[in-house]
């Protein structure tokens, strides 16, 4: 569905998308916001570096994280490692499910995704095979359309069917076969420890539950929270920064009690208003709608408040990062895409070039990844209620004669006591009715392939009333999950903007960056080369160190307009100018409005507009504005 | 050198700093500073992972590094993948030489560091064999001190002559062989490109010289710095959180015209007097003493004075994290320990109940990096100086003729002509000397390995005179690497001290984080369980979080004395406890000295004192000091 509605705009619209993300990807690798990891070398494909500028801008974001979820909630942040070994993803799943579908060229042994193939072959003909049928181009675009849906299976027939051999030298292509996209190693010496990269940070979360729970009290709900790399061996990366092979996740695994997921704080987001993308409206083929979040967990779209309240402080997080709200939606998963065990899905996604990328996964996870981890390890990831007064509960009782079992069925004795013992409530009370009005009662035992029949004497049912002091569950997992690059790359996108340069015939780049994120925050230029305004430009810059704020001094000769000019490239929101030995100018990056501020108040006003105290707005007010004129035109 | 230093001591002090490491290591495990990863799963040798307050000391100590180095030395901080192909790291040597000697059991395939048998055998041999005579002693305690710098061959011939055997089985050892120690995977799903997890960050920056030396707009010298995980796949692990599998650290590569290693701002550190182990002292068997930093440079103790610029950061760093100066050293590698291209190196080590530990190694490692990387990628590595004036250089031009080669050597020729065009400046001259006071000369070929005769018509050498615009040199690099993990367990083992518990019998643990450090900053009681003190706590709680003071509520039941012992425990640095409605009482950890402060002033004090803009006796004299009695006694 959703390579569709990337897809099906027409060629223009494309094109200018192209053309869009070229020139921010020409700027971002220009002035090193990232690079090629490795370039050198010739690179890797899916590996990047974060240069000066984008290093500081991840590590920005990264803080605002910490500050929105970890500080403000209370969360426990943990830290483990990401060599993980093979027993903690063969208990979440991934060793066995955690693959792709390739393909081999049958001749050189070039491996392909075999949904990638699948694509480039429709899209292919639908751009230039002129001679095609309506019928025929609706057939491929159902098939674009539903991609990520198709088995394994139904790869394999369309494969064939449209005789699709292998892009570059059109060799023949082996059957498709899942490839494991962990990153494997060998943990010690001996290479009979097999590990992996960890894929996601959440099972450290998971193993982890027991001490967690005492550390917070043994009290729910609470929540756990990682920053960390993860690692996927992608087929064959594409989408520059969007599909890597290695990224930092934020995730937070919230645990919750299954019978209530209310939560204190929902009010402080119910009245927020944003673009959903309920399954109703995907199934009837509608597009996302304005919703008020109290009203989608109200009317039961969003399964609970927890869940709900999740969506909200991510709409929170995203929006100040600023991420434009008009290209974020949160879409709901539908149920084919969610695991079995999940109790609802939504996804933060944010549209860019490449289309609607999906950011952050909200999931209830229900109460699967600690049974797993339970069943495996053999150690209990429980909470407890303790009530408050012992509660009287009828229980279940059920106790097979052995003596009796074991005259009639000898040697099967122990699979029919087995089976008897493994009876639901409801089966046991059926058979308890049926024993006391027939005195028999055929049974079926799974295990031993065979019906017997089960005579009174042989098994004694009764529900037996006891007291209880608590009770004992698992927690279910709310997991907001954020992929930290893509958010960033989208960011990118959002803040990137031209405009015409007076100079020159020329288009000048700007990242229109919140104060929060900018990589820097404040550059001080002074006017021209003298020493009296070097002098004055070093104080300033003492004086934002003391502040604590992030910012550069550029002396370099060049025009002050270039000088702005490279600093608007790189995002930074504020411009000191120094072109008089008492009072300087302050330029904002978006308006270019100026202001002159006298030296010793720089330094505050400055901190006032990137710390979100004021407004550029509110400074506006009580500073001189500084005629442009003498500055962005050299 | 070092094991000896930390093994000579007797068995008592042996024993009590067994027992201080293990009460440490109690605290620090009970109250989740860190936890055994994947402990459900009975664990994995060498990983662990930081609990709550452990990952909030480890995040503050990265967030004064980044503020101490990155911000205020405007470093370029970068950030890249931990998955590295193997070209990159067999130009920096890691695949040749990054290896442990490893012995196998030969019966069961158990592996073993073969220096560790080794140490093992001489330490019980010492510590249990009564019969040893004073010469085998002897012989034994120097077999431990020189145990690095056993050659392969030696270290064979020692577990030969001494007999050992695997330590469990008695069963006879494989050789010795070495062990890469990096942790192998492969890049992409055609198993055709090696990949390994970084053993360093360095490698990253070092790759990246080209662009980074740009983005400072071509100019020396400058810094770049990275924060990451790196791995190392330890043969068996031991010693706690000392010697781990993955590890975070904190790398600056610091890029410096070789012909002037001089630093501005080295005044700035030149009057610090600590503890240096300059090799003269360590071969003349002397021990660490104070030396004045700007003296050990002026004296050539110390290289140069970038290296010294850095130790003096460093010693100021690790100080202000809470490191006691009085059990941190810098120690100069002897000449053995030292890479041959290493102009000097020195370390910081730290001494904890395992001995002395290094923790940041501080290293001119020459050109050596640029020049591997340069040579293997094919992309010149350089920076450039730019001559005022050309310059009027004599260069050395050496001609071989190749006719006259050819007839005297003929197939050889081409071994000849290269080595004659690969002679040193010195080489050449001689050689020009000598053929021309006699005519001919011998000349060794290493490539035919042989020795030739060339006659004076076979080349012509001479010094010409040339104009030059530049000077092109490949940058020195000095070092400097920071292991958190093990910055931050010395960190624990140096705060920590116990006090008697007034109430019983008992000792109680304190860890006497600086606020800078330390998890939390601020915990809020109320005295007694009643709505109004909870409201009071909750109003503070707030202006806390306002003035972005990490903090915590305690309104648990308990004993006020019993929260306080709690919050020491995790190196909590001011508690306040809520006793009226007007003012409260604010309690320093160490001193356990109150004042009384209104309700609206708390946050303002915590923050002034938490920011370092005050210390507590500055704020003791403001305010009216608290009797601790009805407190404490509970």
């Amino acid at each position: 569905l959703q390579a569709a509605l990337s897809n099906n705009s027409d060629g223009a619209a494309a094109s200018s998308r192209e053309a869009f993300r070229q020139a921010v990807v020409n700027t971002l690798e220009r002035r090193l916001f990232y690079i090629p990891s490795f370039k050198i070398y010739r690179g890797v494909a899916g590996l990047y570096d974060y240069g000066p500028p984008g290093c500081a801008v991840k590590s920005n974001v990264l803080a605002f994280w910490r500050q929105h979820f970890v500080l403000e909630e209370n969360m426990l942040e943990v830290d483990c490692p990401c060599v993980t070994p093979e027993v903690v993803l063969k208990a979440s799943g991934h060793v066995e499910k955690f693959t792709d579908l390739m393909v081999k060229d049958e001749k050189t042994g070039t491996c392909y995704r075999a949904d990638h193939l699948l694509k480039d072959f429709c899209k292919e003909k639908l751009e230039k095979d002129l001679t095609l049928s309506p019928d025929k181009a609706a057939e491929l675009k159902h098939v674009i359309m539903v991609l990520d849906d198709l088995s394994a299976e139904e790869l394999r027939e369309k494969l064939k069917e449209y005789g699709i051999t292998a892009p570059d030298t059109k060799n023949p292509l082996s059957d498709l076969y899942p490839f494991n996209l962990m990153f494997q190693t060998s943990i010690g010496p001996s290479g009979l420890s097999p590990g992996y990269m960890r894929p996601e940070t959440a099972q450290g979360i998971f193993v982890n539950f027991k001490d967690l729970y005492y550390y917070n009290g043994n009290k729910l709900p609470f929540a756990a929270a990682q920053i960390g790399q993860a690692f996927r061996n992608e087929i064959s990366p594409r989408q520059g920064l969007l599909r890597v092979r290695e990224f930092t996740l934020a995730e937070i695994e919230h645990f919750v009690d299954p019978d209530d997921k209310s939560h204190p704080k929902f009010v402080d987001v119910a009245n927020l208003e944003f673009l959903m993308f309920p399954r109703a409206e995907q199934l009837a083929g509608k597009s996302a709608k304005q919703m008020i979040l109290g009203e989608a967990v109200s009317k039961g779209v969003v399964n609970n408040e927890t869940l709900g309240y999740f969506i909200g402080r991510v709409f929170l997080f995203l929006t100040r990062l600023g991420i434009d709200k008009d290209r974020l939606r949160f879409r709901q998963h539908l149920p084919n895409e969610m695991a079995h065990y999940a109790a609802d899905c939504w996804d933060a996604e944010i549209e860019c070039s490449y289309g609607w990328i999906e950011c952050v996964g909200i999931a209830d996870r229900s109460a699967y990844d600690l049974r797993a981890h339970s069943e495996k390890s053999g150690v209990a990831l429980v909470a407890h209620e303790k009530f408050p007064e012992p509660r009287e509960v009828e229980k279940l009782v059920i106790v097979p004669s052995k003596k009796e079992l074991g005259l009639a069925f000898k040697g099967s004795q122990k699979m029919v006591v087995e089976a008897l013992e493994a009876m639901s409530e409801k089966e046991a009370l059926e058979m308890k009715a049926t024993l006391e009005s027939k005195g028999e009662m055929d049974f079926h035992v799974c295990t031993l392939g065979k019906t017997v029949s089960i005579m009174k004497k042989m098994v004694s049912i009764s529900m037996d009333k006891k007291k209880e002091h608590q009770r004992v569950f698992t927690p279910s997992v709310i997991e907001p999950s954020f992929g930290i690059g893509r958010i960033i790359y989208c960011l990118f996108e959002h803040s990137f903007y031209t405009r015409p340069s007076k100079a020159e015939d020329e288009q000048l780049n700007v990242f229109s960056f919140p104060p929060l994120v900018a990589p820097i925050k404040c550059t001080v230029f002074p006017l021209i080369k003298t020493q009296k305004f070097d002098d004055v430009a070093k104080i300033i810059a003492k004086s934002l160190a003391a502040a604590g704020i992030s910012h550069i001094i550029d002396i370099t000769g060049t025009s002050i307009g270039k000088r702005y000019a490279r600093t608007d490239e790189i995002g930074v929101p504020f411009a000191v100018t120094v072109d008089s030995t008492t009072s300087v100018t302050i330029r904002e990056r978006d308006s270019k409005q100026q202001i002159r501020v006298s030296i010793d108040e720089v330094a505050s006003v400055v901190k006032e507009v990137t710390d979100g105290q004021s407004t550029w707005g509110d400074v506006m007010w009580r500073y001189p504005t500084h005629s442009t004129a003498h500055t962005e035109e050299e």
